[in-house]
């Protein structure tokens, strides 16, 4: 059945400082866009979030309503089990939200929804068989197979940002040590940059002041603009982490051996200077290099909306099919 | 349409040294068994499983012949690519078979087939979404969801043998170093004995006689017979191969959240004395250790069989969904 051209879905963006809400139309365009601090507790979220679906109400009419949310679900989708950044625990949100707003409510994983937004309207549209890595403050990540998301048995697959790459490696805040997202990062890149600037070796970079007044200050788009500008230590960092980006790109081939990888997350925007390295070093790294076909790796189209846009999509497609 | 009970299949198993063959009944009992050693070129790798089913079929109906084959087959398993330890290197093995034998064949990757045997007839009846790690000389795995076998878009998944889990640790006949199955298989065990042994901690060990005779006599088996009667050695290497174990399982579920592992190949019979251990390290070691269900995990119940049964079994389904 046709969905009606002039009816939309809100997309969630739901985050540990803010939440975005997008009005979503059936070409994955958002229309209108609203957000609003992250409230504390259980109760202020819900209710922001409908004083949120209730602004957008007002002049447009809304099928549903999607929340993409950065923590563990139940495989079903009814229950927030577990958000670092948020107030829900082992919380039944959709029963709560389809009340309180009187709509349905679809919630999904917030690299799911990317990955679904990028997949419908994005990088990804037509392929079977395809991974996000959404690299950014960590990695997070999602398996589409054969237009279905997978979500293994409990709902937390494909984890990949706390595999352990080293041991004794880099503190994490998860509690372990030398997890993957600890060189592979936005983040990382800072670690990166600290670690080689205390060789030595790099005298005459931009970031040593930085570093010398207070480490603190230094951030991953620093260190993309100097290694931009040939800097030799921003340069150094980049190499060190298309290097890692290689390897994750291999494991991600050896375990899932899908036949696209799509990087998005902040560090996607700055793709041109080093995935042509990440790639060589993944083709490298691979299991049976040269006996069978390298994945095909792209970057993200969406940017930061791929979340809302998928969600939204996800929602839609969910009554649609009631 | 119900099969014809007194008919059967037979399931190869190609190894590098030997083949064998098993006439498989439709419950998934082993009611004759053949094998010969594995040729070294095509023609005669091709005539020789030719003349087991000869044999077989003297006194019997055969419906289907499957092949086990450890090697990387193309999605469709028509061909294969590469095999490390058989002369076939990119040969369309299935045409030829069934024009050879005229006999439907079905090819299929050893640790696929043997997931299959464990799923029809041994320790994963009934599991929705499940990994079998086939644990001996290195690491074989396969994962079956809504009972499928999930093989990726290039027939390679799930690999987790050569992941780097160790940056420049021991090297790999892959080519790399420092690959998951150089620390957590039959074959490691004897790297981590002649590793310990050298650091000289263990003066009062049964296992020092043959490493310092020859360490190439050492056995994984010995390994485990020394630790049940409470060698110090054989201990030690044990709770090392158990820890990394649990590493090896909390990789599993993170990527791919199964709800049952199950173990098998050759360590799997020594379970008992390692695998308590591995279970707690593994639950302590997977993101959101608290916050999510942990995967059972079990022990493989059919043993060596286990590839040739399953084969055998996707030959006559293969016959019988036609």
């Amino acid at each position: 059945m046709p969905l009606d051209p002039g009816r939309y879905a809100v997309g969630f963006d739901i985050g540990g400082t803010n939440m975005r809400a997008g009005l979503v139309s059936e070409n994955g365009n958002i229309v209108r866009q609203l957000s609003a601090p992250s409230p504390r507790t259980t109760d202020e979220l819900e209710t922001g979030i409908a004083d949120l679906v209730a602004e957008l109400r007002r002049d447009h009419h809304i099928d549903a309503v999607g929340l993409a949310v950065a923590g563990f679900l139940d495989p079903e989708c009814e229950i927030v089990r577990f958000a670092p950044h948020l107030p829900w625990r082992d919380a039944p949100v959709r029963a709560r939200l389809e009340a309180l707003l009187d709509l349905p409510v679809r919630l999904e994983h917030d690299a799911n929804s990317a990955a679904w937004g990028e997949y419908r309207f994005g990088s990804a549209q037509g392929a079977n068989n395809w991974v996000l890595l959404a690299i950014g403050t960590g990695i997070g990540a999602a398996l589409i197979v054969d237009g279905e998301i997978y979500r293994g048995a409990y709902g937390t697959a494909p984890e990949f940002g706390h595999l352990r790459v080293v041991p004794d490696g880099r503190p994490c805040p998860c509690g372990k040590a030398g997890c993957l997202e600890r060189y592979c990062s936005g983040t990382a890149l800072v670690d990166t940059a600290i670690e080689l600037a205390s060789s030595g070796a790099f005298d005459n970079s931009v970031l040593l002041d930085t570093l010398r007044r207070d480490p603190r200050e230094l951030e991953g788009k620093m260190i993309t603009h100097a290694a931009r500008d040939r800097d030799p230590l921003g340069v150094a960092v980049m190499e060190d982490f298309s290097t890692w980006l290689g390897e994750c790109l291999s494991i991600v081939a050896d375990v899932l051996d899908p036949d696209l990888i799509v990087i998005g997350g902040g560090v996607s925007k700055d793709a041109d200077i080093y995935l042509e390295t990440a790639v060589a070093h993944f083709a490298n790294r691979i299991v049976g290099a040269g006996y069978r076909p390298l994945a095909r790796v792209g970057t993200a189209q969406l940017g930061a909306d791929a979340g809302m846009i998928g969600v939204a999509d996800l929602a839609r497609l969910a009554v649609a099919n009631h």
